[in-house]
């Protein structure tokens, strides 16, 4: 059983409809009501050696990564960030100069995106460093769902993908901005933020919307980092961009009469399940998405 | 630089007064203005080797820890838990099996309490198990802060204190109902759980409210654990009431008039500062009070 697995079966345990509850845990982040208001939450964390490696990323990467990834969830619903807590578990080694830059990396990121810390855990412990970061925001109108996609609907991306390991995923912007101007200026179906990878983010956007989709070769936006990473492994910048995660860019689909609004068009929501690819030459042929996920023992 | 201090820095870099935030770090949990409601927000987490030992925990009882420690929070708030997320750091090597049972824990103790759990985030490592909890909860009313102690308070304790080291740490009940019978029938001036000990834990209501407090050796209510712990150790059963942490007892205290109303009743707050103890002779001696906390290097 994975990682997935386990979250699913918990989910199955608990009650489908609950009072205040207005979407539960399996979209990029639960929607709650609360005096009146529509509130979402989120919770995320990263670990030394899993999301990051202390030996090399700076101190502020690390406390900006912990804090920009929540913030990309609360994009991703078509949401303003309100509030946040962080409960930092820290090695008993750490220096004091080190620890402080990393949460000077979660202040000022949080500030920047409008965040107001309000509450702050800190554990010294054997380990390694890991920040779990919870975080509250508000939703203007409609929460934009993953399972919102429609046979026909454009689908866009905000930004160029692949290759962020070469930086990126310890600097990269929470697309919060462009996610209001979406929501202003377009119909957003569905939306999603890519942190598995392309083909795996558009593939549960597809499997909750109960929708398949062809990504044309040609439209997918390829970052440069793609094309160093391909210099360096030999697989192809196109491979990069469609299966590297951690861009934190926004995945979404619009009704096709407003694709002319979208800067990065690439594929189209279709009836057919699964995920195909249009080769330049104008083949068609199924996409194999390889989500990476641990494993657990019995 | 200790933890404490720590947080105190990253404070003081924050703007004092931020919009929705009605109370800030530095008390069981924040306050926030949400859609009309008063919002309580809290994080807290639990680590294999520092708050249980994989070993000898049954999960079960890991799981309820991580989620009751932050629910009694709340219950020293005076308020009421309503939402919540868990991020699980967890072993690669961990069974499925184990961590189900953490899982179940976790859900148990919040649906026990009124807490729906809205969004589950589960990360394998190569580390140890930790587990960070963030909970949402109402106020009715105002809440109850530490800082509200006043001279001539009563200082009441909700249960027997010390050794919670031999079992209580991983099974207590938060005092959920307990607070919610203290709101209605007494007027609860201030309010703190004993997580830290009670001679720490009654320092920092003192250092907020501005007062001191004397307690009466014969009012400390001291647990059984307490005793046995004594009998291994050699300390006498009122240090351990006195200094142990993790008892999750509420801290309180209320008008003098209101006495009568308290089960137990273990001293009273002075306008002098500092923490004395009345001894059973009559001698008053000041009590020293001995916080631990790790240190961080340069």
């Amino acid at each position: 059983m994975g990682e997935l697995d386990l979250i699913r079966w918990i989910r199955s345990r608990i009650p489908r409809r609950r009072p205040g509850v207005l979407v539960d845990s399996g979209d990029d982040a639960a929607v709650l009501r609360i005096g009146g208001d529509r509130v979402l939450f989120k919770t995320d964390s990263v670990i030394d050696g899993v999301h990051f490696d202390s030996l090399t990323a700076r101190p502020g990467e690390i406390g900006h990564k912990a804090v920009a990834r929540p913030l990309s969830d609360l994009a991703a619903m078509g949401g303003v960030p309100t509030f946040g807590v962080v409960a930092v578990m820290c090695p008993r080694a750490a220096s004091e100069a080190w620890l402080k830059r990393v949460m000077v990396g979660m202040e000022r990121t949080a500030r920047a995106f409008g965040t107001a810390l309000v509450g702050g855990d800190l554990k010294s412990h054997p380990g390694k460093l890991a920040i779990a970061v919870a975080l509250l925001g508000r939703v203007n109108g409609r929460p934009i769902r993953r399972g919102g996609a429609r046979p026909g609907d454009a689908i866009g991306v905000t930004g160029a993908l692949g290759g962020s390991i070469l930086g990126k995923h310890l600097r990269f912007t929470p697309r919060l901005r462009e996610a209001g101007e979406l929501r202003r200026t377009l119909t957003v179906h569905s939306m999603i933020d890519v942190s598995d990878g392309l083909a795996t983010d558009l593939s549960h956007v597809c499997e909750e919307s109960g929708v398949g989709a062809t990504i044309d070769e040609a439209g997918v936006p390829i970052a440069a980092a793609a094309r160093r990473l391909s210099l360096r492994d030999g697989e192809s910048p196109l491979h990069h961009a469609l299966s590297d995660g951690e861009d934190y860019e926004l995945l979404f689909t619009v009704p096709d009469r407003e694709r002319s609004g979208v800067k990065h068009v690439l594929g189209v929501i279709d009836r057919e399940r699964g995920i195909r690819i249009r080769r330049k030459d104008g083949r068609v042929v199924p996409l194999r998405v390889r989500g990476w996920e641990h494993r657990f023992g019995r």
